[in-house]
């Protein structure tokens, strides 16, 4: 026995995704009280039964944090067999280690507070860096959508794509996208210029003169580093530049303001929905939960 | 050895505490990502040294929770000794228990992750029900601030006062005041009709003609409780009706209605601070401090 329980504003994907689990989507009964505070209730019983908790994390993450947190617990406390929870996209995922002396490791808090009210598993998409779930008591699992970018790519835009990482830290996910379609990878290497500190970067060896260029990244936030790889791409002559990105946030018109540096296409998933959302990735991480709950 | 760790906003009253201690008060690095996540950075040692967390939790509850549990965690990891986390005013503390089938609790999910991620003393000011922090595993410390109150009362209302509590959940409040002012206390009885279903309310068995009231609570939100409880006291003859409670949230304008409604005046701590802020608690709580860092 298996249900998903899910917060109001996600019942309309929940269901899709118990649709195809073959089990029932139920919202939690969820309010915010004048003061702030919010308010949640399991409102069938989840005694001996594995849930699946379907939590969107994105925007205001404390907020959804918190209220899952309530949800977790409660879970427990009315004897839910196993528990695991689903959140497409992960906050605070980009701090995930210290890079700073005294700095909270973000990411860290978050599971281990996950895991210390029930999580059993933990079901995320492309997470910004997959090492980060080593040493989790709770199971991790990053669901990874390169053969999904893969195919759209090919059908879409064609084989003849250079895919570039705006970063070495990107690098796995061009090279894994880059592999399926048997075609040429690189990343952009960043230089700090020793007198004026200025940071200039360029892909480090191919050559993108009258190429196809595909960009890939995990999280588009405010863009900048979007636009400025778009930058130097164009004065490098390339024909055609196309981004693709697992978590849409565009901050601040990003979308807008890297379309109008001239990328040609924006391809996200739905992981945070929004106009760019052309690759769904519910059907993957269902993929992954027919082998949890079976 | 031991310091006070704060957040930017509390720094001031950080700073009064730790002077009444005589140890230092450090802020927190503390911003806010442009997609909303929270930025936390102990910016000292800890390594040994006793920490005292200052965190005020209202308004923006979540957030401010969620910082704290960086705060907290990032503590343990960088080996601070004991952790005592200073709440003046605990979010959530009305959410003690399931008062529907299937609820959270939210206090109890909020106390075990402080107690989890480090926190070996819970310190707060009058806290809804004492009782909801039965079974904790860190020290909760509930201060009172009734001997405060009843020395206020003294010297700007005077000692003939009947003191009421709006319902019989704080009724041990207005006892506690009452008998150190040595004189006669009560609370309001609610009715509903069977028929209407109409509430109305009353004091059980006190006569306030001709009497000054003072009605006390710990947190004051929407009001609307005290207000119905001033019109009563007003139609049943009473002479002046003064207001105290711990917590002042004051929604929606709260305080101006309850003076509207009659009210001669209110009268709150600065767990959080507002215009009726008249009793200063961090007095009482440095006292309960000094024990526990020596």
């Amino acid at each position: 026995m298996a249900l998903i329980l899910t917060f109001p504003e996600s019942a309309e994907r929940s269901r899709k995704l118990a649709s195809d689990l073959g089990i029932e989507s139920v919202s939690t009964e969820y309010k915010v009280f004048p003061d702030g505070e919010d308010y949640v209730r399991v409102p069938v019983d989840v005694k001996d039964i594995d849930v699946i908790v379907l939590s969107d994390l994105y925007p205001d993450q404390d907020r959804k944090i918190f209220r899952t947190l309530l949800l977790l617990d409660t879970l427990r406390d009315l004897g839910a067999r196993r528990i695991v929870l689903v959140c497409p996209y992960l906050a605070y995922s980009r701090q995930d280690r210290r890079f700073r002396d005294g700095e909270a490791v973000s990411l860290k808090t978050l599971i281990k507070i996950f895991e210390n009210l029930g999580a059993d598993y933990i079901v995320t998409v492309d997470v910004h860096k997959p090492q980060a779930f080593s040493g989790s008591r709770a199971e991790c699992i990053n669901v990874e959508p390169f053969e999904k970018y893969a195919r759209y790519v090919k059908e879409n835009i064609g084989e003849d794509v250079i895919v570039l990482s705006p970063d070495i830290g990107s690098l796995w996910r061009a090279e894994k996208v880059a592999k399926i379609l048997g075609t040429s990878y690189d990343y952009f290497e960043k230089h700090r210029d020793r007198v004026t500190g200025q940071i200039t970067m360029r892909p480090r060896q191919v050559d993108v003169r009258d190429k196809k260029v595909l960009i890939i990244d995990d999280i588009i936030a405010t863009g900048g580093t979007i636009r400025e790889a778009t930058k130097i791409l164009k004065n490098m002559g390339a024909r055609e530049i196309h981004v693709i990105a697992t978590h849409c946030q565009f901050l601040n018109n990003a979308d807008k303001k890297i379309i109008d540096e001239g990328v040609k296409s924006i391809i996200c998933t739905d992981t945070i929905e929004c106009n760019h959302s052309k690759i769904t990735v519910f059907d993957i991480i269902a993929e992954h939960l027919r082998r949890l709950i079976t």
